[in-house]
């Protein structure tokens, strides 16, 4: 039987997996990332020996994602040492040559969780993880959507929390939502990790102002049929009815809307395939690789 | 001949005209936005002895434009007196029975920039209207994006200018962007009109700041091929450099694409069409209702 290879490439380990046209993960490994020859080296030994008919990657980014261009399937200007312009997809093209589909980490697992997952019953989704990083993804009809590249969500500007004085953890724009509200940030405005926090500790009174703030923006501009959010954050299950809260008075009645004033506990949830969402998502744009599409 | 009938549905009036299916106006009329029945009784009067095909209508919103709702077609929760929840387009095919499109306005306008006008060698842009409120459509590969209903960009958060103490004039949010941007804010935060005051007047500084964090954070969301800025303010010249300066020091060199490094000057300009996107835009809805797309 011949199956479909996923690739869920992230920054700090890569998950390898086979699997079935159905979304089905039939066996996984992981590598750490480290550079790209060695992790490309361990990606490239696993698939070797599997019989596979096409294959699909969701990668870490900044990446070009459009086909059209001369580097398509690069990761492009990531600051991650030795992976900045570095041809992911040529590197595996070389060794392979099957259909391959290729595409952003969160836009993979937002296309996983549309078709699989929580979002199944939907034509689309944004998908956002909130972890190391934080990125999301936008799935509609069943397509990953981009532009002119790769959406940054992450990077997006919000409020600062009136009490919170900390400088904010992006290289790029310091206080940005990925500076304000990712992990790093709570780290090291609190001095330990979010797990470490209890449910009633102000980090989240922050987290839950920050992320509120995103998607109070990601539903004015996007209008996304739903929003999931993944990551380390995902697992601190007390955050979603904060964030739904203070979400409702940011909005405060201007999007009229049974998603938004009625099914809010179900419009903003944690990922239905949990932590297989990336590589299940993998595997859709391997089918969809294969298909042509 | 057969034409294509267009109308303009804003809050302020309502333009109507009949056109080609290459986008050219050949007839145009314009009537004050009254009450929905004084208005489309002259609506209706003016296309009744044109012999038209399709007709394309792009509406003040917030609108439902997804045809699989029972609402399709509406104006849903204006707070415009007579106009929430009215059948906009069921008034207009109880009279005409030809193939109709509909969408939001600004979304017209992007359709035709995209097809016609500053965007037609892209394959999709974002255009915002600055005026009374502020709004903006994305167009991608020939066809407006909706969500579960259409976006509400012109009311995400933005961060107050420091020396801005305006409190902001949206009935929602006060401070969004529309509440700190559009001309209703300029004109009660200075006592005068956006076209009364000088370039080198305070109130652009401040413009400039709150639409390049829009565009901003548009860029990071959509990575949209083209950015184009209608409605009052795409009069005001002198803003467009300020806001691209702006929006390059907010970026801080993140997004990584010869668009936003080195192409701003083109990448975020007025209207190609004028004050004929809107209207154009309309004409290629027909024309796509007359296709069936």
């Amino acid at each position: 039987m011949k199956y479909l290879g996923a690739i869920e490439g992230g920054g700090t380990k890569f998950v390898c997996g086979i699997g079935t046209a159905e979304g089905e993960i039939v066996d996984r490994v992981s590598f750490p990332t480290t550079t790209p020859d060695e992790t490309m080296a361990n990606v490239i030994a696993y698939f070797e020996d599997k019989s596979l008919e096409a294959m699909g990657i969701g990668s870490f980014g900044p990446i070009d994602p459009n086909p059209g261009n001369s580097t398509y399937g690069y990761i492009t200007s990531t600051p991650k040492p030795h992976w900045g312009n570095y041809n992911l997809l040529g590197a595996l093209k070389e060794r392979f040559d099957i259909p391959m589909g290729f595409d952003l980490d969160v836009s993979a697992a937002a296309l996983g969780e549309a078709t699989l997952g929580a979002a199944k019953e939907q034509s689309g989704c944004l998908y956002m993880t909130v972890g190391t990083g934080i990125g999301a993804g936008l799935v509609k009809n069943g397509q990953i959507v981009n532009g002119f590249t790769s959406p940054e969500m992450g990077h997006i500007l919000v409020r600062r929390h009136p009490e919170d004085t900390f400088a904010g953890a992006c290289p790029y724009h310091g206080d940005c939502l990925e500076g304000l509200a990712a992990g790093p940030a709570i780290e090291r405005r609190w001095g330990a990790k979010g797990f470490e926090l209890a449910p009633d500790h102000k980090a989240w009174q922050f987290e839950a102002e920050y992320l509120a703030q995103a998607f109070a923006n990601l539903i004015l501009v996007l209008m996304p049929e739903k929003i999931i959010v993944g990551g380390g954050v995902s697992k601190q299950l007390h955050l979603f009815p904060m964030i739904r809260s203070r979400l409702t008075e940011l909005l405060n009645g201007y999007v009229v809307h049974p998603k938004i004033q009625e099914q809010l506990d179900t419009y903003i949830v944690p990922p239905g395939l949990g932590d297989n969402a990336g590589l299940t998502g993998a595997l859709i744009l391997a089918k969809q690789a294969l298909q042509g599409r």
